[in-house]
């Protein structure tokens, strides 16, 4: 159903050869130039498996940069593999191009690509490229290691752990916003630095795979938050089954949420539920609580405490007067 | 940018667990309740690693059965994992779905899916389920596992090897032609059965994962066979650094491509190059060529020698007069 080519080396080959290629430097991606890839673990490792996707017009927008679509596609698997405390050992593109992109943006994607893939240690694996006649669909499955029997469930959470969350949360939900509707950055009285650092989050996750390592070593329970802390804490609670007691004015959030949440607030709720944040939230035994967030702020990654696992169901945020907020979506869903 | 969930469990949450956590039951995959999944290879075994994804509209018709269009995205990865002699581990799907599709729909995509699974030993591992403005859009990773340094590569065939090839060649890109021209049925005289023969071997391929470990044990080279025969045959060549000459009348048909072919011989081209076959190609010793065909005959797949290993470049196809086949496309490409 698709065009045919009667060169020796077709054009999908030539698009692979030019823009991925160079990418799949791992001896076991075989130069992209077999069937399939090869992974090894170390002896006496699991292989930690993770599939997502971005679309255009849903995850991302169409005018996005090229280089950024590609970093947010990688990064957003990065997150899981890093909540989950696993070392990136490579990944698998799935790109599915409408036409009319150019030479040019895949030029940029598989630039970006290339760098994440560097920076992070997570080497392109293999691919496959089709056409669509929908939007840019990118589908990554990442592989991570890590000791056998030691990846950080969502169900380890205890009684009596204090919960932590890294970095800031909320800022790509707003940022979205701020995209979706520019004039609003006046009603929540925010100067360009302002604006360029929420939107910046949401084009461009920070995974904190800095901190996977001391992740599995301490925490007790962890995911990442990219549905809106409220709704994964939540899913955390119900898989431990255990209950979450938050402090909502603990909630870790950037001089710009701050100032955003201080002109309005009922953005609290977009906040705690907007989702893309590519946060850590974890849960940790009180006696290990020091220990994880000096070693984690010694690889870059500020861990704050947020609350505590109690008996019983939900994860319940209190704002300063210990009234119990409540929210219209717990979380982001497709569907 | 979706539409967001009131409920403690979301739209997509509830879709999974309906119709993908029934299907999960490799304890490394948590039943879909965790980030991630977990995949242990035996000591000293690789882990092969393979992505293919298909897409409404482009690898199969928007009307076809659900069932079958969840067990074609699966297979088309079993068959990369089959010609590369590993034994598949499990997968993982990312699904991307337009508005409209139904839960009947689902509901025969994930007994497909599960069926093949279950048949396949190619357990669902974790996944991602997302809109999209476009097709129905479907990307597997799928995970074999075989003892280190095993995998049967592209690039092994030696001068004097042997060419063979499994099952049968054509039908499927014959059947698309039925598929998109049932008229043409009457020009190729064929009746009801032979049509719904080649229509069939198009809507579900036949991966050849039974012959994976003969494959493994016994040949020198091999590749799957999607893009059509003569360019598939013509990469491993590449690989390889050799020619391949083939006798065109030993390629292996269907009595219905046999058929077809004697009512139009210029069809030889679209079974040489059409693709869609989801046979194995593969180049074995002389001294090994009579324990491969007996192996894989007795788990059921027939192998057909149709040519040599030459010094040189490309692979040629030569008629019973000697004479060699050019083709106008040597095989198929998105781009």
């Amino acid at each position: 159903m698709a065009k045919r080519s009667s060169a020796r080396q077709s054009g999908e080959d030539r698009l692979i050869a030019r823009h991925f290629r160079p990418l799949a430097r791992h001896p076991g991606a075989f130069g992209l130039a077999d069937d399939a890839a090869i992974l090894s673990p170390p002896p006496g490792h699991d292989v930690v498996l993770k599939t997502d996707a971005i679309i255009g017009g849903i995850h991302f927008f169409p005018d996005d940069p090229a280089d950024a679509v590609a970093r947010k596609a990688l990064r957003v698997n990065l997150s899981d593999l890093a909540a989950k405390g696993a070392k990136p050992a490579g990944f698998l593109l799935s790109l599915a191009l409408p036409k009319g992109v150019s030479d040019k943006w895949l030029k940029e994607f598989s630039r970006g690509l290339g760098e994440d893939a560097a920076f992070y240690e997570c080497p392109l694996m293999g691919g496959d490229t089709d056409r669509t006649t929908g939007p840019v669909t990118i589908a990554i499955a990442a592989f991570g290691t890590l000791p056998t029997g030691t990846m950080v469930r969502r169900s380890g959470a205890k009684i009596g752990d204090r919960i932590v969350v890294s970095g800031t949360i909320g800022d790509a939900a707003l940022g979205l916003k701020l995209r979706q509707m520019p004039a609003i950055a006046k009603r929540w009285k925010l100067g360009a630095a302002m604006c360029r650092h929420l939107s910046g989050r949401y084009l461009l996750p920070q995974p904190r795979n800095a901190a996977a390592e001391v992740v599995r070593a301490h925490a007790s329970a962890a995911m990442d938050v990219s549905d809106g802390l409220a709704g994964d804490l939540a899913k955390l609670c119900d898989a431990s089954g255990i209950a979450a007691e938050v402090a909502a004015d603990r909630v870790p959030l950037s001089p710009a949420a701050r100032a955003a949440l201080a002109a309005d607030r009922k953005l609290i709720e977009i906040i705690l539920t907007g989702g893309d944040d590519y946060e850590i939230v974890a849960t940790v035994a009180p006696d290990r609580l020091t220990a994880l967030r000096a070693k984690a702020g010694a690889a870059g990654v500020t861990f704050t405490e947020i609350g505590v696992v109690k008996p019983g169901k939900g994860a319940h945020f209190r704002d300063g007067n210990g009234r119990q907020l409540s929210f219209a979506h717990a979380s982001f869903s497709h569907f």
